[in-house]
């Protein structure tokens, strides 16, 4: 059997999600008929990871088992045609027979973009998240750095995650400007269920003066939700890169 | 009565077009709402052209007459408040009484964009039309140097167009490539419907050398649509400029 491994990226502000479900489009469903079609056989993928609703990849790795003798450059180019144009395959190639996208994931790189300006840019719709007043994005990333090492990040997890174990290692955790965008970077070995989301809007609630300066670790040490600040909404948000 | 003029940037992928109609979102009716909610009287906006669905405007102008002693900022700022993220107001300013953005217009400039590459971009959908083959920029832009001038462009402009008089002036007409996006810049005393969409199928049909080089001068002479190329999709489309 062949274990095929691939890289994609997609845009997800038309989908519900990655992962399949009875109701709405979602990534897995997309790709699963695409491969199927092109394959002519029922085609179940192995993604690295769930992405909610809004949720934008620029690197998603999956796996999945096929007898089928394709060349991986024909699989890559005949999916991408059956593919939608905001879902694209950007690299295909044969992987060991016990090489599973998730189970064999090390950690993940996510981004958030925040569009700061008080002017709309309606080209950016959907791939942003908007920010009209002025981030201080050199004090914000002083502050982001006590998200770094290994910590119980159950403030920083939506009251619907079911994990038992929230302990989570944030490798790192930068916050850089580039003209009108702020763009948030943190890698670690795992993330919670809106995990990034609610770290980047604990940031803002900083920014804004709602929470205060250097109360970060004292947010953790609480381990309780609502000690944290809004969870921002998905639009912003990337999975840059997952490592193995 | 005070006479308005505003200056608003739309992403058109999500509606039916520019001009208010019984089925389908339009830009128009989008933008009307709005003002008629914010100024709480029905407005209507005398728009400075249609633009058809799927095409884009980074500069479009329009005015509506109001008595409401509204100022222009609290005008700009409300609108864009109850506006979608993917209509943005830019400036908003008082015009003498008897200014019509469509009457008054001089010429407009066109872009059209192309994203000339093998490998699918999800974050350019529906802002971007994609050509997979090399496109031979230099030689295109020499091409397009036979639109320019006041001529019978009866042959690019769609069957469905209603128009008695076909003869426009192009002033001018550019290609140039940034990186893997070739852009196609047309400015004109005015555009018939799907003019531009047409002369840059046109060029694409020449890049593929489906229509002969040098053939554009002895297709605008025999004013028959069926001579010029396809009609590229609105993705690429951008209303760039409007001259007064």
């Amino acid at each position: 059997m062949r274990n095929i491994k691939v890289i994609m990226a997609y845009n997800g502000a038309g989908y519900h999600g990655y992962q399949r479900q009875n109701n709405g489009d979602t990534i897995q469903q997309t790709v699963e008929e695409a491969l199927s079609k092109l394959l002519r056989e029922e085609i179940v993928i192995n993604g690295c990871s769930r992405t909610d609703a809004g949720v934008h990849a620029r690197e998603y790795i999956f796996n999945f088992k096929t007898e089928n003798p394709i060349s991986c450059e024909g699989l890559l180019k005949g999916t991408n045609d059956l593919l939608p144009e905001d879902i694209a395959f950007l690299e295909v190639c044969e992987e060991r027979e016990d090489f599973h996208a998730r189970f064999d994931c090390k950690g993940k790189e996510y981004e958030y973009v925040i569009h700061n300006s008080t002017v709309k840019n309606p080209f950016y719709a959907d791939t942003v998240m908007r920010y009209k007043y002025p981030l201080d994005e050199k004090m914000l990333d002083l502050e982001a750095k006590a998200f770094i090492g290994r910590q119980d990040f159950k403030s920083f997890c939506s009251a619907e995650c079911d994990k038992e174990d929230t302990t989570r290692t944030i490798y790192s955790f930068d916050v850089v400007r580039e003209n009108d965008l702020v763009k948030m970077r943190v890698s670690g070995d795992g993330f919670l269920y809106n995990m990034v989301r609610i770290m980047v809007g604990t940031l803002v609630c900083i920014n804004e003066g709602k929470i205060e300066k250097g109360k970060i670790k004292e947010i953790i040490e609480q381990k309780d939700r609502t000690k944290a600040g809004i969870t921002v909404v998905p639009d912003g948000l990337y999975l840059n890169k997952v490592f193995y």
